[in-house]
């Protein structure tokens, strides 16, 4: 039975990670932490864990998390560089669902974070945890940094159009739309119910923080200089990721559903959805799936991928569990069956 | 592996059951009907169902229904009293989550269905299936009646209290608010999200068909005629149901949460909260659990009782599964292990 | 043209004046106060108003506002009686939409507010502003303290029948649920759409600060003690007000459709519906107007009303402006014509 | 006082045009058709009119029809290409608010639409109702033809850039999202609450039917032939429509705040918000008003426009009134006051 620690549990990944780890047969949290919350029970301030947890949240010990075989950093960004280093050298691993290494110049990190990064050394060997391209270094790895949700979705998006080099990697838009759920669980006016309820906007149009880990990641796909136009929106919704991807096609050709389908053919949890059928959010709502469509409108030469997840799961937690189950070899759809719940 | 049928599967009670029925490790889902979409794919109509299963609809056949170990009918109402009593004849059981054998008497279910019911010989043997009232004979039974989803948060939360003599069954109310999924997936103009959403109504208030069966069941409970005034409504959310219940109370010396807390101690899928927490629809969200608050406002002589369920799983496909469970033999729990999704 | 000064002015009963007030042809606001959103031009804040209001957010003056003809308080209790003694010594007329002067006990005000009252020698002056019940003291008042939002649509339901002593002042039950709005512009975790959306819960059942100012406007509506038990939910929308409410009929011989519909007869802003037509809060999203079912389920000896507001309109700013209205001797319903916004 | 007569009134352009109508001090609504409502209090189908109209859904009659000043066709496509040549010939005005009489090509129509047209000889007479193009045409038209809610926010996002020749007119992108009232108030599976809500997907992708009349509006803008990938999604909220357009930019030293600003100095219903100010379609809920921004992310070369309006407003009846006042020659913003509902 693997031993999970988590720090940071009071947030949404945090509920999220306990949700899906009732369902693991292999693992089992032996820590979660939380200063603001030191001492409470975890299904007093979550109650949908009645009876699944006898766990309280406990301030964050090294040594505790350290007797962990895996620890979860489900934190807001600059907790874990902070903590990573002590944890590595106690031969811990360690998956982190915050931004701290998801960006390999620090340079570029500190640009975007607005702070210097603690422990830029360990950037390098930092894996970027999306298993559809990463599998084996995630294997192998002591440190994995999850994807951001956004950047998730965009990347399973363009991944198969981009590794074949059939558009511009310099033309490529990304207009995606998110559950508030995504902006965490903190107490902002903006994502009151008030505020955001029966209403639809972008934001961050000038940069959002996931722009430069996107164009990073495409650009590993491409295998040359990537730049997206990236426009998020806020959904009125809880759960949920829809990202409409706009690509330049250089080529008519190929059979953009077949290359798809066969680009995921082994992948457990990325599903091509049929020709002329487009994903809902809430059919991946509570699963770690994502599903995609593609088309090419009026058969011109402007491709759309439409790629779904839920932020919380493909996007976040359940990404972090697929993860753990790769580093530590333990079936890969472990702790990570829930279907998505419709309607 | 108990082999399952289930007769109209294209309403949300019957996604639920497939959704439900993935994690039951006893049970498999060997015929599924629907005369409307007879030769579609069950994963075409309900893509979260994509990898799960490899059935097709088909139309209903007494031959492969009777072959299987327990039918669900996941019908309107009018369906089952009319195939019942030929599965019956072949040795099958059934378990109807529609209206048809709720109510013990014929004439009075006539009187609130606006037809003469079509098997009304049955109606004796069928066995009201809640479990926290009738676990013993549903273990017994043939035909198991499913009750209503507003019934059994109304029941769940009156029945210490009248069961123990503790409220005047002549006087009681129930207030309760009901998601939209609750009015099944017809094509209406009120249950459209330009209706529906923002927005919170009463119906039914000069009667509802869920009247009968509550003053049924709670009058059995009582052991005396009990009298309701049930006023539901219609909340802009998709799962949940949520009662407010209010009795008269005849004795103030009796701890009603130590009561609550006892009578359910046993209970898998009812949870009693602890004094001064109050229950939250999302927290049952897609899990087969009851969970319930007991108060007394100003210490004066009116009870609140709130009981909330999420209506398509303790309040209709989950309690289906529970029965199922207990008919067969099998752990209650079996298939009924998900977690509530928070947020 | 009447001068109008708001303090209070970044929440949404401050939106929400500003907005009706476009459309008062014999008012103009001339002076908003907030101390954190100073000099902030009005319609940066809130950008549905760009067009309509050349004005900024000011610090609280006295002088400025004693110039004003008529000074709504749009704040948090706490505020309008450390202020409203000045402002009246100045002449200004106040109408206080907040709870410092809706109790006229000082001792009960305290006990559920925590606190001394700052001005307790105007709680006797101050008038409920009320119009159904107190039109002609408004018309005479300095002060008006406008009713909270659930306590109107309890009133208003109930009074008819309390008036006329048809139920029982000692059994009355109000299960009310209202929007988000009502909790107000405040960062609050409670009230994150991650946490309201989606959900439906009973708050306050051990009692909520509109529990006295209920009972001490229903006890003067019966002329007799009157209790109520008041059981509060959240619904998952921003706006509206929906209270069902129960009482034992000691009479059964009175038409109540017909003394609902005499009794409001001459109301602007009550709208008693056809019998057998119940109200939904959609209806009078953005208007002043509360409708009014009334029925008797089974003909059994509960009565049961729904009454609905919009809680930001009937329930605060345009109960405030219809206050205005009568307090200077402007037509009643000026400002006020506004149409539900249906769908 | 103008008369005016509506067909098809049960729809949610119907109601619309009547709640916008009732501050309209020159116009009065003297009939309104249904043939499936025919006889039913107007105020009965729509409980928000109660005390505004004292009106009858009729049987459509040409002669009464023709007496009024304008007609408006609040109907589905392929009702008023056969009615409106009688009503032409009998002198009366018609808006028409469907798509009939949009696209000037019959045979592009009727491709698109699936049915011959019923009166080609009008389509070249017909004026597109898009005040802030063809303001002059409109007050000079017998027939206007109301664009549709996508078309309004996307050519009215567009134009400025496209009537200056700034952005490649074949390389344009149409992200798109509306809210649910959209697809107008029938019954169909697909738009229940239980379907739409908690969810966002694209729709229409390979071909929508505002794709041509898109086309139509933006090639005459930009003077040469325009070529768009657009892309709809469906919006889990009730009223709303934001469109995020993008185009590759030709010149980078103009300064596009102020050409938009310039653009729009002096029309009353669009408003260019500040720079980095970026819009909500709730702060437009109810208004004619469609609010724009414009930005140009990491000063590259894609250009990014956000124009939001309510698609029942100034993308429908909103605007439908805005052509009937300049048809005849009354003050543009009569009726159309309305400040967008926030929160």
């Amino acid at each position: 039975m693997v031993k999970v620690g988590i720090v940071g549990g009071t947030g949404y990944t945090g509920v999220e990670l306990l949700r899906l780890l009732t369902t693991h047969t292999d693992a089992e949290v032996v820590a979660i932490t939380s200063r603001a919350e030191c001492g409470r029970r975890v299904d007093d301030l979550f109650p949908n864990l009645r009876g699944y947890y006898d766990l309280s949240f406990s301030e964050p010990d090294v040594h505790v998390l350290a007797a962990c075989d895996v620890v979860f950093f489900a934190t807001p960004h600059n907790v874990a560089m902070n903590l990573v280093p002590e944890l590595l050298a106690a031969d811990a691993r360690v998956i982190d669902l915050s931004a701290d290494y998801r960006i390999r110049d620090a340079s570029l990190w500190s640009q975007w974070y607005g702070e210097p990064h603690a422990s830029p050394e360990l950037l390098a060997e930092a894996v970027y945890g999306l298993p559809e391209l990463n599998r084996d270094k995630i294997a192998a790895a002591r440190l994995v940094a999850c994807p951001g949700c956004y950047p998730t979705s965009v990347q399973l998006g363009f991944m198969p159009l981009l590794a074949n080099g059939l558009i511009d990697p310099q033309q490529l838009i990304a207009s995606a739309a998110s559950g508030v759920s995504g902006a965490g669980r903190q107490a902002r006016i903006d994502n009151l119910l008030s505020e955001a309820a029966d209403s639809f906007k972008a934001y961050g149009v000038s940069g959002h923080r996931h722009l430069p880990e996107i164009e990073q990641g495409l650009s590993d796909i491409a295998g040359e200089s990537a730049q997206v136009t990236f426009v998020p929106h806020l959904l009125p919704i809880v759960r949920g990721i829809h990202a409409t991807l706009f690509g330049r096609l250089n080529n008519d050709s190929v059979d953009l559903q077949a290359l798809y389908e066969d680009a995921y053919a082994e992948e457990p949890f990325v599903d091509v959805l049929p020709s002329g059928v487009y994903p809902q959010t809430r059919t991946v709502k509570g699963a770690n799936r994502c599903q995609i469509s593609i088309a090419v409108p009026q058969n011109r030469n402007t491709v759309v991928v439409m790629a779904i997840i839920d932020n919380l799961v493909k996007g976040a937690s359940g990404q972090a569990v697929q993860n753990m189950n790769i580093m530590l070899g333990l079936d890969e759809t472990a702790g990570l069956q829930q279907v998505g719940m419709l309607p």
